[in-house]
């Protein structure tokens, strides 16, 4: 009742508007007689040049010339690939030579009810008439082979085009029989200067498009962590599972090669809200209904449980999101990458204040705390003109597909040109000032009086958006791009950036602080689960009056969203620091205080605050406790198309068994996921898992391995590893103490 | 499974963000110990300045003070309803008169878990202590009563608040007991210059925010005919359902006071899809699962019913969605008006080509035709700052309900700066671009040839938006805005605009047309349903050359959306044009062809084509079938609270019965949607219907009554009158011949 049917629309439409890849039968007759011809008018006789009627015999999609010159031999599929704005190959054989009066065309047609005007049917003419939005060329003629060259449109429509012969009987056209072979799947193009997503610079083009892993930052600013991530956007089924997910979406066909739209309508759809989209999300302690958001190594698997089942796939959290998001796009064709932004601001009201309520005696006021700041959040960027603004907006875009609050009232969020974030121009679509808000809130530190007014006594205008990282170019490096999205804290221009973004109404702290001569900081030091933690808290008097501090230590296990998941420890505790002096208290909390209470999380907060007369003062740390390592070797000669193994190896050091433990493999173009599972591993036991590949894809490979452990608490360990497989080249393993190994936790 | 759940997200948010304006009993304790008190230790008999605990006993919201000077008189119900940025008074009765250390405040608190850095909770406070983002002052003590004057902020969130007093007891707050009658709804305020919905003119405040009943044009831009609409915004319960689509919607609390928001929400939310909204959009001939949109004679019953029901309401076409979209914005405060844009254009590619097909032989091509000129579309105007974009964008703003294809994705559309549209800056949000081709899109008429190939032969560029209407302020008269949307085509200004569209992407047509020295036009004579009807087809020649005309009239029938609904006659026939002569050829369309294809369309449209040699020249009309007169008077005084009668008559003066026949009646501040159904209404037979109403409102008054035929076809007639109700002075009423009576029929 509530949905439109055809039936209730059908006085509002011309005709409904196509909104699938998918195609009817009957949308392309095989015979379509001319405009006045009747059907039994018609005779195939009719018209014949040199006595012979022209007619096609076969369609050749030339692959192996058409992939390597559009960078898609990668693609694991038996159609042909290529990218708009660029010329690709053709050959048709028919019954006889070409004359010069036969009166033929190449017809491409995507989408149910292909139309001429709205770019999903094309017909490509070769000289004989005036030629489409497509040109098309005949490069050579032997006998009755011809060869053409097609250069579709550099803002063609991108998709899955079915592909016909049209030949003139006189009394109408007649088609080659549809033939699934020779279906053209079409994608942008970065290497093509009038297409939007165009990338001049070769080597981006390779990390940014065709590069199909990848490293994705998290842990905290002050200890960031690599999980490296299997983007796997060339792999069996995902370009496929790409075009169901438009197709799911409802993305009118005639939208398809509108970028802009094209990635808004990706982040609304990765998450299932809204839409029965890619993700659902879950921050909590409970997976039980689902995989843990840790346990994923790579985004192929999500998408193809995706387009089989059609059902939102259990679980993701940011990371994920923005993996997935990352292979979709760079699947398409369109620049992509992930970025990390550390301490991000999620402020509800979408001001530029992040409020953190304390009660009168300094302790964290978390009943009335609303607001929260998430040690990292990912997001991606896009890169691509924006035909829809003024010039200079062009370049990185911001689209984030992880569920957040009053993004336009819908989950989705971008393109959001990151030079308008840095210069406060945030009047343009889309959600500038939600990411905004993301990298430039001031953290506001209220106490609460009795009356539960509040009162600022703290303002920290750097804390947020610290650092916001992406994988370098080529290489594993972190390249910090915080640069690119504000300007130097109390610069002239960041003043300014900020004066603009208060006068688009985003309301901003000016409450004066006096000058405190007092000041305290925590120091953490870096620690392995089920270590004890040890911390020096110093406070320093820069006055020439003696001050008796009354100090508060709180310590909570939080998620990495920055909310309190329990609060497991309280110090009250005194001090004298005299003039022009520091006072250091050192302190040791035993694993046992927290251990049994991290859950899945591995993410401790400290917060310590003084109070002396109506000064007050105070530092926040978080710590990411670590996790032990995980062993991954190779054996064999990295060939193309030759058996290897590798070797996976982890010894259990803790003092308690883990149990229910999973064990997961996957490395593009080398081996699929694959994945073990140990009931339980006792202290000092160690596991060995072996498996054996074949090397589908020469160059620079990796493999990641992943261990999850549900019960007691989840670790997630990766290694990964780079070689070298070259057609028929072998290259030696980089040595062992080379392999970078990053460790992590769950949020 | 694919929703978030409270478990699911609790690691995501420090608190859920409330989205409701409905609070849990426990959101405000009647006594809240303070900080570091435990429940324990507390006495109520801690704190006694003078002896005597402070207790307030009653709180008096001053209704009739108040009411008048918000403009909120003629709002009805129980609670008193006041306007942002502007002051109003209550009394509490305490135990005994204040005394100067007495420590309270007066608490506003709206949607569950109120925040005061939130603005959800707001504490008043009088000179004691510091105030809030609310003023308070004592106005007045007198004894134990005393009033208080509070100025809610001019950007508060808008909606129901509670309102409690909390006094120290010095162990903690004591709160005055839940009391709904004391309950204060807050809305936007056009009186108010720093409220962003801030109106100067009084007599635009008067019929933009407080006029309910209004006036909605259709028909075509040759005839246009006017639709009364009983908006009511001040009926029983309309405000409460205005609250609960905000509330169906999720739109957070703290988004409520922002216009630019709550006015994007209210256009997603008048329409059913995507998030089951208030009206389910039906254009088709088959409207029994439901009401036909031409049977409502305003917006109270549509509201009521989704407001008790949850259940989207069946059925509404543009006219409707405007109207009740114009109910809640008006009931909000929010300074709203309904306009019609005739000739607009729906392209479904979102450029500005129209693209009209027709075959080699002249005659439309309805198989290929995807694009749709309505007759007519219907939106909303809203007039508000736009604190998110740069200066000069404030004023008028587009917003349209109506579910329409690929606003961003969503059934939604604006608010889009009427000043943006008309100077082409269309990289500002929401939905410019496609408010910009309903007005401006230049209709192309193409000629398909054998192989599916389009050539346009014809470019018009005026068809589209020729004319846009709004009722008058203060009367019933047309007021055309057409200059505030579009400079006069053809100028500097005009084509400044259009090359700046163009820079974002909106694609426009530029193929060169030859002057031709042939033309055409088609004169249809205006006609009711029933008759034959006339049309004159004219060829022109002003070239010196003789010309043979093949011609070719081509008669539909069609719906408002220029859709067809059939097809119904051809005529080809041959005309000899000498040079610098005119021919003309009258034709005579008998009413019994169209009249059994009708079904409930009452809109014929006629194309005449010529070809002489390679000329093809083409006119289009729209002719709207009349519709007989229906008769309504009044009898009795008009009096406040004084009974009074209406009559409604019709007379039959087809040649066949009408069948299923439902007449209703409505009247703001007069009487209630009323209805009668009559099984059949013979030719030339007469009925009367009388109704008695008591008059609740004084002031200039209008009672609607419409007749909705189901079957044959659907007539929708109208009789709006209009007289005045004074508290108890009489006035006469307008002579009969002044009966202004409005014929309309069914799209």
């Amino acid at each position: 009742m509530t949905g439109p049917t055809a039936e209730t629309q059908k006085g509002r439409y011309a005709k409904p508007l196509p909104t699938s890849n998918l195609s009817y039968s009957d949308d392309v007759p095989e015979f379509e007689p001319f405009e006045g011809v009747a059907e039994s008018e018609v005779t195939p006789r009719a018209f014949a040049p040199g006595g012979v009627l022209l007619e096609a015999l076969k369609i050749n999609m030339c692959q192996d010339v058409n992939k390597p010159k559009h960078y898609t031999t990668d693609y694991y599929m038996q159609n042909l690939v290529v990218r708009r704005g660029q010329e690709f190959v053709m050959q048709v054989t028919f019954n006889r030579p070409l004359a010069p009066e036969d009166d033929f065309h190449i017809e491409f047609a995507i989408g149910s009810d292909p139309s001429p005007n709205k770019g999903s049917l094309i017909m490509v003419t070769f000289g004989n008439r005036g030629s489409g939005s497509w040109s098309g060329r005949i490069l050579q003629s032997q006998g009755t082979a011809v060869m053409f060259g097609i250069t579709p449109n550099a803002a063609a429509i991108v998709g899955k085009f079915q592909v016909y012969v049209a030949i003139s009987t006189g009394m109408g056209m007649q088609r080659t029989k549809r033939d699934p072979t020779t279906d053209l799947y079409l994608l942008f193009n970065a290497w093509c200067p009038d297409d939007h997503v165009f990338l001049p610079n070769e080597a981006e083009r390779q990390e940014y498009v065709l590069n199909d892993e990848g490293v994705i930052y998290q842990g905290s600013s002050t200890s960031v962590t690599e999980r490296p991530w299997t983007y796997g956007q060339f792999e069996r089924g995902i370009l496929d599972a790409c075009i169901f997910i438009l197709d799911t979406s409802q993305t009118p066909i005639y939208d398809r090669g509108n970028v802009v739209k094209l990635v808004r309508v990706g982040s609304a759809m990765m998450n299932s809200q809204d839409d029965n989209g890619v993700m659902v999300g879950n921050w909590s302690n409970d997976y039980s209904l689902g995989k843990p958001p840790t346990s994923w190594t790579g985004s192929t698997k999500i998408l193809l449980q995706y387009a089989n089942t059609g059902v939102p796939v259990c679980f993701a959290q940011c990371w994920v999101y923005a993996g997935v998001f990352n292979t979709f796009l760079r699947c398409l064709g369109i620049p992509a990458r992930v970025i990390t932004n550390y301490n991000s601001a999620h402020d509800n009201t979408g001001n530029l204040k992040t409020d953190l309520l304390f009660n009168a005696d300094g302790t964290p006021d978390r009943r009335n705390t609303r607001d929260s700041i998430w040690n990292y959040h990912c997001w991606n960027e896009v890169m691509t003109k924006r035909p829809d603004l003024p010039p200079g907006l062009e370049g990185w875009q911001v689209v984030d597909s992880t569920p957040q609050e009053t993004s336009d009232g819908y989950f989705r969020c971008g393109p959001a040109p990151v030079i308008a974030i840095k210069e406060g121009h945030l009047c343009y679509p889309f959600d500038c000032g939600f990411v905004f808000a993301e990298v430039n809130s001031d953290v506001v530190f209220l106490k609460r009086d009795k009356y539960g007014d509040l009162t600022p006594f703290r303002v920290d205008k750097t804390y947020i958006g610290e650092k916001i990282l992406t994988k370098a170019v080529g290489s594993q490096e972190q390249n910090n791009i915080t640069d690119t999205y504000k300007f130097p804290e109390g610069s002239a221009e960041d003043e300014a950036t900020m004066a603009r973004a208060e006068a688009y109404g985003c309301e901003r702290d000016h409450s004066e602080m006096p000058e405190d001569d007092l000041s305290v900081t925590v120091i953490v030091e870096p620690c392995v689960i089920g270590q004890d933690v040890q911390l020096v808290v110093t406070f320093k008097n820069q006055g020439k009056v003696l001050r008796n501090v009354t100090a508060h230590l709180d310590c909570d296990i939080v998620f990495y969203t920055g909310v309190v998941a329990s609060h497991f420890k309280d110090i009250t505790f005194d001090v004298t620091v005299l003039p022009y002096q520091s006072y250091s208290v050192p302190f040791k909390i035993p694993a046992y205080e927290y251990q049994t209470q991290l859950s899945s999380q591995t993410c401790l907060r400290f917060i310590v605050s003084g109070q002396s007369g109506n000064l007050h003062v105070l530092d926040l740390k978080v710590l990411e406790l670590q996790t032990p390592d995980l062993k991954v070797t190779l054996n064999g000669e990295p060939l193309l198309n030759q058996e290897m193994g590798v070797k996976v190896e982890f010894t259990n050091h803790f003092s308690f068994p883990l149990r229910g433990v999973n064990l997961s493999l996957e490395g593009a173009g080398l081996i699929g996921p694959k994945s073990k599972y140990y009931r339980e591993i006792p202290p000092q036991a160690t596991i060995t898992w072996q498996e054996t590949f074949i090397p589908r894809l020469p160059g620079l490979r990796r493999i990641t391995a992943l261990m999850d452990c549900q019960e007691v608490r989840q670790l997630a360990l990766f290694a990964s590893f780079s070689h070298k497989v070259h057609g028929y080249i072998t290259l030696t393993q980089i040595p062992a103490n080379n392999i970078s190994i990053h460790i992590h936790y769950l949020y």
